[in-house]
């Protein structure tokens, strides 16, 4: 794949095919953005209508080229493109940028049918294609812009940096380029994939996470396509520690209408993709004034390593407001050390209090020194990981803060943060803010968004910092369809046993005396559940009974509920009855698994009664899980005080209940033929004492 | 109370004590902004170290003017301002505002007595004071401005319009009338409260929900003081239409610590000021862009009657994202009628697609009548309140779009928005967004703060347009404090059960032989309680024996609970034992009342068991409550289903809890003495069975 992607990314030589001189045009916009930003390679240029563009030779076909090119971009009308694609492959180029639209977009089936042919001729020749309908990518740091898209508008912002863009829109990832661009975020690749006929999504995230000249990526998504896999690279990401920063639309049932219109990527359930986020600290921003400002946060050469923050202002009130904020999204604004407020007690006029929001007043405006010397104590204290500081004042007072700031910048290894637009001339704050930059220190303009990055910031640093790779259950073989969909108890058991799941003692009887038999050999009191793969909700159909004891109960419970079973559904096929122990009763808690077309198995996990039904009390993660992702469902559930032991009753066993979200997930992983899996309930005992599955249903996927 | 402080806002003549040649003076720049504004009354000047400033006359003291003043404006040093507060109420003068600072607000003791003072001379001359330690008021209509403030920077959105600002900080205050002038918002009224010796926050809020000149009152508030009453005017606000938006902070921890240090307010419970909040639907923003977001909305000439909105965008995956965040804040984004569709798929292109939201692409900007017929075509569908059309484009473009917005507007009834900032020159945009606010469109910059305000005006109008004044019960007299705390639950039954709430059948037997006799007359099964001042939990004491049928059993109860009583708490004084019919189980519910220092009483509803003690899912509200305030408690939990009739159960008697909420609330306002009540649990039985209170307890405040 990295081969692959380095055609493209890392192309020596490009060739244009439907170069142009009209400027206006895809092929000669591109053309003429290789030349003039001065691509380190060669650029060749085809078109069968000019014998030269602007004083470059043009060849009639990819065919007349005089040696091989690594990329061939496609600016063509649509007939054009595959025969196009065919002679770059026979020609050994070895990726091509298809931008013509008119194929699976369109939803029609000859226009369909043309996108899969152009999957064949990327199988088939090794040539990786990437589009079509798509605008090109970038690799800035070799002036190598395969684009079509507008040029730059802030080009002294557009020094090549670490950062990493991925969109399935054009107008999106264009967007983010420019933001970048305007904010002097410096980033490194853009790729705007398209239609995704042969290259997808996940090959352009996998290619930067692994790229070392890459440390932050950010995407804007709609969909992954089922053959795709984010789970393992977005944990990848997460061992390496880059961060990942994505604008997932489709949240809401109008804006998924409209992201379906826009492209033609599968969308897997929204709350599964919030699940796969929550899981692997995937940052979700909503819009572009989140996304950039997570992006200075997490660019910044000295990014915050916790979420204890110091608060200094000098614009009265402000303090307060910051200080809520933060409380709000889940940073803390902790007292300061009694040395730290002895320091500021000493140096503070009267009327200023010490303490954490620090609100100097105007006063520090007049006594630069004091700023200094305010600002040096907040950073020496031991509570305080981050100091933000505002510039909500005049851009003259903001250069006398910047000073005193580059003092105390080089003295401490804290990370600090302006926020804040200062008052005054345009070009002065510009510059003020450029400065501030440079220097190391972000400046963040927007209070709220500022304040969102921080804590997601800091939320994937809690997540990356402790993250270990380790050996997780990986896909089992496909299966032939199964002959039918669900499974009884019985069935579902003897698959999930292996994997080490507890079930009750239990034995299938097929007639009355063999149950009246195995109920003697149970000793003791029996439930009889009615076993039939038509039946698959028993206790509905009266197929369940339960505190049989004696051989007489045995045999009218046997006679009782297959007679009912037959009653409920006429015709349904009964296997027997399972006679099971009576469990003893414990906290009752929901496992289950539904496989997402485009995520794979999701695992769900619940307390039982009124905290699913009532309150959709559930945690939901995509498989494999690992033992920490086991752990954080069972701590998410907001009900999850009655697991730790609640009013006297003694904590539950955890342990046990983590190694069964283990158990499911590897289950799920190993029988892809698996869509559905049940149990409900489970009983969790105290701690040490295990739990039972009291229930389970398996669906298959049928023939 | 609008006669005082008519004096302020309309004086017809200002005396400034402590005027000052030196603009930089708090006097001086008073003095100075009052007459190059062109105040429409008398301005006279006082300071005994001058003759005249600036030309005019300047009088050694307030006895010395010539007639008498309607209003003071006190700009001396601390130790002055009493004896200059009684010269000016010896003089006539019906307002005062002191600027002066060092009273209350240092927290010692002297200082705070001489805040007392100023009250003392409010009261007994009918004087009445803003301040101390303010920056003044503004009437902007009458260029009446008695601050000494900074003067607004953005002079040409300063005429006068229907925006009322209180705020109980300087730096707050100030920001918001200079926001308001940079959007254009027109101002009338600002005040800054200050340390509310005699006027106070609710005061000024009063007038000016009274004013019909006002339509919209925002504010900055950190607290309120107990004598502060303002749950009844957040609902004249209502009745009136008014929508109040308020900062108020001090949401957590940290901004409390800071919001303590910057004013002397008391500040109630945080969740009791958000019940008050969302129970008289007061906009409460986060921030300056929220608040400012929000004005746009409220003050606009036709404001959104609904909550049904329609996207028009040309910015390609733009309405994606309007529509996701559209959807998320509780807005909806329907889909077209048909007809609208039929319409749309005549005008548009192949590519693009009708439907709401609705992406034009680029294609529109080319064809200006296009996008005018699909504005058309949105703002006459049916199901369409609000029309949000997009501004992420080129100045240009807009201009273009605006001349269509700007044919549309008057052929609809309807309200059309623009969102974002369009890229290109400066100055053109400032002019751009002039230009679409004139005709009578705001534009909100920023997507976030847009849909945010739009869904709080929603949520403000949903409650308002059915809002309807109606008699509540009033508070009681007060009480002299109570001897002891708490009542038993035969007490506690006795005070509330002339409110019509529902308890058990029961008798309070001091002897074995009562308990019998009582167990006899009630036929039944009945339960035991100790009833003891110094054992309010009963439970825990081992004071209640249920089930008890039989003469022996009775006895024998008896004396084992009393015996298990005096064990448990010694000297315990024993009342006697409650003899109580047994209930039949119902649902389980909790309703509380507590007083809070600053806003009265609030009230408490929960569901019992886990609902309460493991999810915190309560609803509260301010007492008074209304029939629809105690309707929405019930529907707000979490749990509010298990109400409903769940899986088959029948539906609860819903009415009896609202009765019994409305209940609660009277009496907690008659009875001021009261601190605390639980009722806990009531049982509540199926639709018109009614609720029994199976337990009560309440809490007096002791002598």
């Amino acid at each position: 794949m990295k081969d692959g992607l380095d055609a493209l990314f890392n192309a020596a030589s490009i060739v244009v095919v439907g170069a142009s001189p009209r400027a206006e045009t895809p092929g000669g916009t591109t053309a003429s953005q290789l030349v003039k930003r001065n691509f380190s390679g060669d650029v060749y240029l085809v078109n069968p209508k000019y014998r030269e563009i602007e004083g470059r030779k043009c060849y009639a076909s990819v065919e007349d080229l005089p040696g091989p090119a690594d990329l061939a971009v496609i600016a063509v009308a649509a007939r054009h493109v595959l025969p196009v694609l065919r002679q770059c492959a026979a020609g050994g180029i070895k990726g091509a940028i298809v931008y013509t639209a008119g194929f699976g977009e369109t939803g029609e089936r000859e226009q369909a049918r043309a996108q899969e042919e152009m999957q064949e001729i990327a199988r088939s020749s090794g040539m990786r294609i990437m589009g079509p309908n798509c605008v090109g990518l970038v690799n800035n740091a070799r002036n190598l812009w395969a684009t079509f898209a507008q040029p730059p508008l802030f080009e002294d912002g557009l020094q090549p940096g670490s950062l990493g863009i991925i969109s399935q829109s054009g107008f999106f990832g264009i967007a983010i380029y420019q933001l970048a661009a305007y904010n002097g975020l410096g980033f490194r690749y853009f790729a705007s994939v398209g239609n995704q006929a042969d290259l997808s999504f996940t090959d352009f995230l996998a290619y930067m996470v692994e790229d070392p000249e890459i440390s932050v990526i950010c995407a804007y998504l709609e969909g992954l396509k089922a053959s795709e896999d984010l789970l393992p690279l977005a944990r990848r990401a997460l061992s390496l520690k880059k961060p990942l920063a994505f604008i997932k639309v489709g949240a809401t049932e109008a804006g998924s209408r409209a992201a379906q219109s826009h492209t033609g990527a599968l969308a897997g359930s929204e709350e599964n993709y919030a699940a796969l986020f929550r899981q692997t600290a995937i940052t979700r921003a909503e819009d572009f004034e989140q996304l950039v400002a997570y992006l200075h946060i997490s660019l910044m050469e000295r990014p915050p390593r916790g979420r204890r923050v110091g608060i200094v202002s000098v614009s009265g009130g402000g303090a307060v407001m910051l200080a809520d904020k933060c409380g709000r999204s889940g940073l803390a604004v902790p007292d300061l050390h009694p040395d730290t407020l002895a320091r500021l007690d000493g140096m503070l006029p009267a009327f200023a209090t010490s303490g954490n929001p620090l609100d100097l007043t105007g006063q520090a405006l007049e006594e630069p020194d004091l700023f200094g010397r305010a600002l040096e104590a907040m950073l020496e204290d031991p509570g305080i990981d981050v100091l933000l500081v505002s510039y909500h004042i005049h851009v003259l007072l903001c250069w006398m803060a910047l000073a005193k700031i580059r003092e105390c910048y080089p003295k401490t290894d804290k990370t600090i943060i302006v926020i804040g637009t200062p008052l005054g001339e345009e070009d002065d704050v510009r510059a003020l803010i450029k400065e501030t930059r440079r220097i190391g220190v972000p400046v963040l303009q927007d209070m709220n968004y500022a304040i969102w990055a921080l804590s997601s910031y800091a939320d994937w640093w809690d997540k990356a910092k402790s993250y270990q790779d380790q050996a997780l259950p990986g896909k089992g073989p496909a299966l032939p369809p199964a002959e039918r969909e669900g499974l009884t108890e019985y069935e579902s058991a003897a698959l999930l046993r292996p994997y080490g799941l507890e079930f009750p003692r239990g034995t299938l009887a097929k007639t009355a005396g063999e149950a009246k038999e195995a109920l003697s050999r149970m000793g003791g009191a029996a439930v009889f559940k009615v076993q039939s793969p038509q039946i698959l909700h028993k206790t509905e159909a009266g197929g369940v009974k339960a505190g049989i004891t004696t051989p007489e109960e045995g045999e009218a419970a046997f006679a009782e509920i297959t007679a009912r079973a037959r009653r409920y559904r006429e015709g349904a096929e009964i296997h027997g009855v399972l006679v099971q122990e009576m469990l003893e009763q414990g906290q009752e808690v929901i496992v289950g698994m539904k496989r997402d077309e485009a995520l794979g198995p999701v695992i769900l996990f619940g307390l039982g009664g009124v905290f699913v039904e009532v309150l959709q009390d559930v945690a939901l993660r995509v498989a494999p899980l690992t033992p920490p992702d086991a752990r954080e469902m069972v701590e998410e559930i907001r009900g999850h005080k009655l697991l730790e032991g609640f009013r006297g009753s003694p904590p539950l066993d955890v342990e046990a209940l983590i190694e069964l979200l283990l158990q499911v997930s590897r289950f799920s992983m190993e029988n892809p033929d698996v869509l559905e899996l049940d149990l409900n309930p489970v009983f969790v005992y105290p701690r040490g004492r295990g739990l039972k599955v009291a229930d389970a249903l398996v669906i298959r996927r049928k023939n």
